[in-house]
């Protein structure tokens, strides 16, 4: 495991894009990017693009009624020439495939891993995250652009008087990103033709504060260790605060206006 | 009658955005906008924004296989926060609505209406319209922004040896622009505020030699008579040639670049 | 164009029925063919033959509900074997298709387009069009018969004091017909055999007083110029005049007596 | 049980319409009533009003491939509004419900039960029973009018030389009657009326000789004794001696000729 | 028919088990068997296990709400490898088959016709019937199985206080049993080896004072006349009064305990 | 941190079940408790009771063919009355919900991660794993369960020849445990009453030589941190190891004999 742990200075690793193994892809992010929703943005993480969107509404589940607490649902879908090759429409095929039902419930989590729900009161916010195209990482970015979003929505309600205060639904941060071994290398934030050649594949969602809302670590074709774990855990931090810092400039930007990685580093 | 033939030069008709009773909205047109399908356009019509992409492939639906001939077919969707009021996804109902099928179905008819089969060959292209943001005419704004995805994937197949020629398969141009009668008054290409107040509602795809291929025409809350379908049609030849000299200025635009209405008129 | 205007008094056109292209088809009707609905006409029009029944209920669907106005819905569907190959049930399928859908909707707004909903006052009235015999033109005929349907409904719901007036809930009339282009000649109320050569293809719907309710042209085949729309219209506008000449008879029938256009002829 | 055994002689009983408890409805068959399928009968059997076609096809299902046996199979459905009140469309709803299918299954064992597959040959046969009225009796009804259709398609398929005999393959005839006990007294083809208050209800199929090919008794709100079931069985075969003389009666006619159970009387 | 009426005597019939023609197969019963539900029965026939499950709910299903009635319901499934090839799931190919409706149908009418729904009140019972291995006979392995569930589901309710009286609920008992003729022989309890080859084959439920709750008789092989009708109900009748006392033993034994036919011998 | 890194030798954790905070469930494992299926197993841990079963086949799913490769993939499923609430079928809602989506999976992901494609060879391999009691912890006893099932499928398909060596095709066991915070204390497995109320919830899956297939850690209500991490890691190890003794015991045990976790310590 030792080869793995010094990855990190090993000079040799070339990625594709001319990455280091534990760089993020450069990010753009437009709030407002559509008008409707209480919260809109246009999410960018390399090639990646993701419409993130927060409908408020007052009207909750028949189940949470009269509980006092708010709910936060998600739903994710790509469109369907997002990929190389078109991808049946879920509406035309009658059903909402595994794939797509298992990311809808990871982001719900995860924005709910962050939310006080009393401090919301009897509201609801659905996030819709849609993919208008895919190169990898779809999932974490939609956490990350659906974070802003949320936060986006929750002014717009308390600008209308729906909440009491923003700042107390939203305890903390949450960004996601991903992380995988690559022929043995562990990396950040994997684009299409690194992540379907990964061995360890994980998805890290982190709050503000550095903790974990989420891990999910699949190793289909090589089980990984503790010492692994503890690698690719680190690259994952790394990559969350550099995306939390983003989240927080965007948040303080103009809506339109597009706030991009690069900037942040300047 | 009379009235409602002159009012085409009526100066007192104010529309809630300004325009003229025969003038469209300002349009932008951005091609190559994701890089994935085959053709791939993003058309906005004033606040109406909509993903055409088309992709082509080698392998037809099994009832049209050895005919010689090629086939074209087209889906339409809006993301669920593309309204004012979010609606629920098609694939999480669990089935496609009738109003989505119906205009899935427009938009394939006025496509095919151009293309030459023969021309084609045993190929298929298929038509994705997905609405971003909503405004009124996201069916012809569809239908406009799909010929210029559809020639985009004729150009690429051609390039890539799958066709003898584009230009043999796109016989004609095709575009299509919404025309109403609103509190009395014949109006070209509505915007959501004005569509739900029409009492005749049309839409009209014509080609490149002004003809139709396509004329659907509604009234549910007032008849027309003849002469008003003379002058809602005049709206919609006007509106179209417009719409065309646009598209062909984006077909000889770069990809990626955006060309507007404003732009044309200069 | 000349030529096509001419047609009308081209004697040399021979259609496989020995009509004259500005013919409609024989047609029969009749009312009270089944018991249980309030409104139930039989409707031939050659051999196309179609069930409409039009159902009177209370109950409004719930985003409806107290706004002192009613509704008209409708429904068409085909039995299996209406067509000479069998066409798998959509109930086993599991989905209502685009075509059917698209029909059901032109059926309703049809209908809608008389009806003054306030009126009918916090009523719905469910029309169910049933092809038993399908020979082209079957949505037209749907139109045309369920108007029938829904006066004797309306009629039924005023015998019963559910509505104060029936007369006053009916504006107007509304039958439709369809039209067509048929190597190059314009034809009226085309059967199968014909509809399926068409190049341009029309169905319109039109009330007692000669305005339209409903255009739906298409031109999948070869595009059409406003002067052969003229002559469509003309045609359209001819039939539709025959078949509300004969819903009115038939509305003076007795229940159960079948009303024919060769009666009417006489 | 003596009291039930001797019903049958019991002056006393008067049916809602006028019937003996020993009596079935008068029935009405008409080969031919729609065109395009190789067997088409309407059956009236009171005022339930079946269309029971029957589809002839080289094609079998992929099981039943190269087995050299046919197969038969039938589906039933109801308009919605042949009922007094309105059902919902199974298509429209997504699903087939559990009395669908069950009828469904029902009717494709009682004429499979007369078929010869080896004489059949690699062909397939598709029942369809669609329920234009109903008044109980339906699926009885179903049987009766399918097997004429049967016969039709068989003999359609013996002049096309699709097979060998049509004889061959029907190796009897096969009809289908109700039975049920009301208010403690047996009764024969029960309307829905008495349907609807039936203590126990029957459906037997039985074939010309007289054998039994379903028997389908059902007691929810009372059980029956082994004495009341033959009485029933009695009635039941009582009856459908009646309903074979008149399918073979019809079978004999031209097609378009109605032929009643009144001039079987004669 | 002579030589079937003497079988029961026949000395040379050899069943594949080595039972006797007129044997039931040896059965198990568990009550308590899973501890959520408030009956809960473990039910072996043969190899044929299953589960069947009662859920007692103070909620009825709309429709018969304020009738101061009760309602019984069930469902039967099997698991998907129950079976010696693997069946699809229902759940995944999205609906529920012919088959699987039919025989929850039969359950629901079964255990309704013992059941007084007036004693039962406003409440209702759902029983579950899962297969968990199936060898023939599932369905009235089902039935007899479920009775001891809603007999257990009755007594809780009596001991909350639910329902005053769990006796005055369950008029009777309620078992089934198939029957057969294989090869010409008639048979009680069919394994599925025999089932698949029987000719004709039957379901019989009765009461426990010997009256039919359900006869079903099907004949898709060799229809069957009285005489043949006759030796199946008097083997449905031993096999049921065995059953029954069966039924009554476990419903005297401890929660746990296994009841089999071989102690019930002793 | 330093409170919970020392949680595992507080002794005033008292757990409802009485187990120590690093304690699994006594577990009860039966091999072959069906006998249609190529492995089939109960898995009982605790009160959760899930019948894990593996079907060999050597038809691949079309996308796999001619790859030179298997395939494994999962089923997971409840009975309705597994949980003390009816919970309705999906087969009846006619669609598959998030959660059984997302826990197939898992369940398919960990068997395929230790499982030797090329070793297999184009057979396929279902593993369904139905719940018929369930009390937390029903997914990581799917896989600790499907792993003995499919380890008997595979010693079958050698058996049979359809395969080389079952030895080659499973390169390493796999077992899973969850894990979990309670009131700030780490726990392992989870019974739903702890589950319910986690503020952290973990599903882990282990090689048999202690790596990782798998990692789930979701904190809907509290993040965790770097150290909370760590010790519930060591908790699942621990569990894993203890549970893989059992599997090997089973898989050296006869079919049908019980191998507990109280037989292992002694």
């Amino acid at each position: 495991m030792v080869a793995i742990a010094n990855l990190l200075s090993d000079e040799t690793v070339v990625r594709p894009d001319g990455r280091a193994a534990d760089e993020i892809r450069p990010v753009r992010i437009t709030r407002g990017w559509t008008n409707a929703p209480e919260g809109s943005v246009l999410i960018e993480c390399g090639d990646t693009r993701v419409l993130c969107t927060a409908s408020f509404s007052p009207t909750l589940p028949r189940w949470r009624k009269e509980s006092g607490l708010g709910w936060v649902t998600a739903e994710y879908a790509m469109l369907p020439r997002a990929t190389s090759e078109r991808t049946a429409r879920e509406s035309v095929r009658g059903k909402v495939g595994g794939r797509t039902q298992e990311i809808s419930r990871l982001i719900g989590r995860c924005l709910r891993g962050i939310v006080d729900m009393k401090a919301l009161g009897e509201n609801q916010i659905q996030i819709d995250c849609d993919v208008l195209q895919a190169d990898g990482g779809t999932r974490t970015a939609s956490v990350t652009g659906a974070y802003i979003a949320l936060a986006d929505a929750l002014s717009w309600a308390e600008s209308k008087g729906h909440i009491k205060s923003a700042e107390k639904v939203l305890g903390s941060q949450v960004s996601a990103v991903s992380v995988g071994v690559i022929d043995g290398k562990p990396m950040l934030d994997l684009p299409y033709v690194e992540d379907s050649r990964a061995m360890t594949d994980m998805n890290v969602a982190m709050t503000g504060s550095g903790e974990f809302i989420e891990i999910q670590g699949t190793a289909e074709h090589r089980p990984f260790d503790r010492e692994e774990l503890g690698v690719l855990l680190d690259l994952a931090t790394k990559g969350n605060k550099e995306l939390q810092t983003l989240q927080r400039k965007a948040l303080r930007a103009e809506l339109g206006q597009v706030v991009t990685s690069q900037q942040a580093k300047e």
